[in-house]
């Protein structure tokens, strides 16, 4: 499709109809600007996939036009797929020092090839790309550095909020977000794009202080060993452990590869002093003197989180008297797998606290009363609101319009909304898929792979081969063999039973068929299932080889 | 292992270490009787498997010593195994007039055989089996005449209870519960085998009544078409919509297959008395007088619910100004395609109310109150906490615990507990397995074809076929295909380039070795699987045939 060069136009290729893989286009005098680029995760329905990605065909449709890819900040699912694309990408890549250092570390490990610059977000200078002048400002996550961008144009002012909560962690030092937004409140907002996660929640989200008192009023308590799990990037709350444990004179360790790159980066980046954590490979200290902080909070199979509460874990044992904390909360479709987790520390005697009944988790996205707040500040014309399932997005708009906001739009991905001084309004439409990273290829979520194995997944796989002569006359007999349905005596003579249909079928073939390997094929597939249904109530998959002899 | 003739004894075959499942053994005087016999439903661990049903080897073994099976009540985690074991039961299987009913139109639709003899409870009269004098305690739960026995022997009383709540469903004329503990308090309790799946909730369950009052509120002040969807047997909570629908004046119209045999077991059984409920096939009545009872509240993908949230049911369109209410709770590792399915309704405009927010839903289990009003009013030496998750039956334990009952045993399946007038105590095991049913037959849930499909699910499938001559030299150039991976240039390429090597393989082997098929196969393999991890970093499944000439 054609777009206007004066025409300021925001377009979700992903994550405005699910929650994850964040990546919004914007258009303004010929150019482009792509805000995030993140991953989902596959649920039920998506057997034999690892990862959920944006279709990044438009995006490369765009060649030079895409000016600048901006990350709001570093969690999966607003930065996650720039490794997958990564070979793709011909523009500068801006994000805040943790940010970056988090890519640098991640693509360094997965040993991800790139060409595209790396360009650190200055702290008090707008960046201006082409027809784009961003004002940046510092927002509260539960990230460090989250970012929510004012995108100005000619044609209009979009205020991208990013993930967000207005209230500041206090060790991580930063500023009020609220007090960056008056001073912005006078920018004349066309349209907010607005997170949405927590529309439905009543009131505001607390600070990082709650976690923090939360988590001391238990761990002070506590005589055995406390192993406390939370999300890996949540270097806020990794500061408030560190910080519990000085003053109650208790040691740290860190477990988990994603934590522990986590930490460098913010290590690297000035955000936590180089703490002296505890090497339990080398320490003789008593585990009730230590604090362990762990990933595997979502149940996750191959965590270290996993193996402890298997008893499996080479230095970590936990039983009566030890205490394990789930510094977090359950995503949606991880509930069974973490539950399952909790019993089995359960069965060992350990104590299992988690942000059901203690204060030991903080959401890093804003309730009803700062979505409130926001809209009453900044008065915007419009508000698209983002991030979150279709409940939460209707639940935003609402808070919108009690604001007197009555211009809302509620975007799906691949919409193309034009966004002026005046309004904003869904135009048109351009083509998006949904992809996913299999064996080295970033294909469809649809193709035709995923189809056979799900197929194989419930009904098993046969294998045929025959031997054909010159003539078209069978050599010996046909070889059968069936995988992931089952083995046993009515199996195997059931493919007996098969193997002589197959030789009736090719005596009395008309001489002239045998020679066609799409009609033996065919028909011998056919023979094959009939029997399996009837004999097994399945229709497996089949594969059939016609060996010709000359 | 051999049990004393004078011995109680109970095994818990199934159920008691993870919910659902329930199959409950008791012992006494050589002689076996079977408390419930039920099914549970997979996890994300157990790809490819439809049910899960407990092992019913050692019940098998104790041949016409098993008496008799019990069946508290018709819900899929008591009863459900029954139509898979048919074929193996040669005792009779008691339940009340509607748990046969039921059993009997599940029976007929699955086209089960069986052979035993289905026998109704009495109403007031205890039953007698070899040395098991069984008083039968009506209950209340969420689907009719739920029971819990007072299991008497010469060695020691135990009360089962069932799953139970106290609060009665008025619209079922359920008795007090607690009225009948009363009466058999003074029968000296040895030890109560106890529900625990509310142990961590605070308070009192409420009765239908809390439920019924929500759904009126909210019902009341509808314009439009109202759809209710709730547990399929919940028959109290079919007849307050019922009763509500009489009210406003309504019409009621009963969607999905397992509700509508449950109706019809209930108005078979007096339960309801036989409504006019509107066939919507027929009638020309507009939906916004019409409330809707459906299956289908935890996503399951065929269920008209799901057709209906996306538009593609044959009668029933919902949208703007229709409310759909989840008159259900979500079962843990449904809630994502629960969500989903919410979602879609609310992007048709739909309005959406599920207990999570309304009063539309209670549970059929005890609170913590309630388990202390039971302990203190029967007093028994022992509590056995059973139905429920580690958590859950810990939680069960401490309220026994905090009511002066010191003998407490968390069992495991395959447990054999003791039970003596003085107390109960875990004195051996029999080995228990978990089963599913797949292709006709009931194996092991640890069956090596589920291995291969959920390998074949992420790595595909390779299959190979050679030729070889009576000289053990191949005749034609190796078949290979894929099923599963990709089919791309690379593949082919790929393949093809297998091929080569298994030429080459074939040409350089000792002659002698040529006729060694499992060599060949096994060496085959190893290219195959070399060749496809290098290039696209999966190991498939591989299979390959050696057809061979003389």
């Amino acid at each position: 499709m054609k777009f206007e060069k004066e025409q300021l136009i925001f377009i979700p290729i992903g994550g405005s109809e699910e929650i994850g893989m964040n990546a919004n286009l914007y258009h303004y005098n010929d150019s482009w600007i792509l805000i995030d680029l993140g991953i989902s995760f596959p649920d039920e329905t998506n057997l034999g996939v690892d990862v959920i990605l944006p279709d990044f065909e438009f995006v490369k449709s765009l060649k030079n036009k895409l000016a600048a890819i901006f990350l709001t900040h570093a969690h999966e699912d607003h930065y996650g797929a720039i490794t997958y694309y990564a070979s793709e990408i011909n523009c500068p890549v801006w994000g805040t020092e943790f940010t970056l250092a988090l890519l640098r570390r991640k693509m360094k490990e997965n040993g991800t090839k790139f060409n595209f610059e790396m360009k650190t977000i200055p702290k008090n200078k707008n960046i201006k790309v082409k027809g784009f002048d961003i004002e940046v400002i510092n927002a509260s996550h539960s990230i460090p550095q989250p970012l929510s961008f004012l995108i100005q144009t000619q044609a209009g002012n979009i205020f991208h909020t990013g993930d967000w909560k207005s209230e500041s962690s206090k060790n991580l030092n930063e500023t009020d977000y609220f007090k960056s937004l008056k001073k912005i409140s006078k920018k004349n907002i066309s349209s907010i794009v607005s997170d949405s996660t927590n529309a439905l929640i009543d009131g505001k989200t607390p600070s990082e202080d709650f976690a923090f008192n939360g988590l001391m009023k238990i761990i002070k308590k506590r005589k055995g060993c406390v192993l406390i799990t939370c999300f890996s990037s949540n270097i806020s709350r990794v500061k408030s452990i560190i910080s519990i444990s000085e003053k109650l004179n208790k040691k740290i360790s860190i477990i988990g590869r994603s934590l522990n790159r986590s930490i460098d980066a913010a290590i690297e980046t000035g955000l936590i002093k180089n703490s002296n954590f505890l090497d339990l490979n080398k320490s003789k200290e008593s585990l009730s003197n230590v604090i362990i902080i762990c990933t595997g909070s979502q149940g996750e199979p191959t965590s270290a989180l996993t193996r402890i509460s298997q008893g499996k874990h080479n230095i970590i044992s936990l039983g009566m008297g030890d205490t394990v904390i789930f510094s977090s909360r359950k995503i949606p479709g991880n509930e069974k797998a973490i539950i399952k987790l909790e019993n089995r520390f359960i069965d060992r005697g350990v104590e299992v606290l988690n942000d059901e009944d203690h204060d030991v988790h903080v959401s890093g996205h804003p309730s009803k009363n700062e979505l409130i707040e926001m809209y009453n500040l900044l008065n915007p014309k419009c508000v698209i609101p983002v991030h979150g399932n279709s409940k939460q997005l209707r639940a935003n708009a609402l808070i919108a319009k009690s604001c007197q906001i009555q211009n809302v739009v509620i975007p799906k991905n691949g919409n193309v909304i034009s966004i002026s001084s005046k309004e904003a309004k869904s135009i048109s439409d351009i083509k998006t898929d949904v992809k996913t990273y299999d064996n080295g290829n970033i294909i469809s979520l649809n193709d035709e792979r995923f189809v056979v194995r799900k197929h194989a997944l419930w009904n098993g796989l046969i294998s045929a081969s025959i031997v054909l002569n010159e003539y078209g006359e069978m050599l010996t007999v046909p070889k059968l063999s069936q995988n992931g349905i089952c083995d046993s005596v009515k199996m195997r003579n059931t493919l007996l039973e098969i193997s002589l249909h197959i030789e009736d079928f090719i005596e009395n073939t008309n001489k002239s068929k045998t020679f066609d390997d799409d009609y033996l094929v065919g028909e011998i597939k056919k023979i094959i299932i009939k029997e399996m249904k009837s004999s097994f109530y399945v229709r497996p998959i089949t594969n059939v080889h016609i060996n010709r002899i000359q």
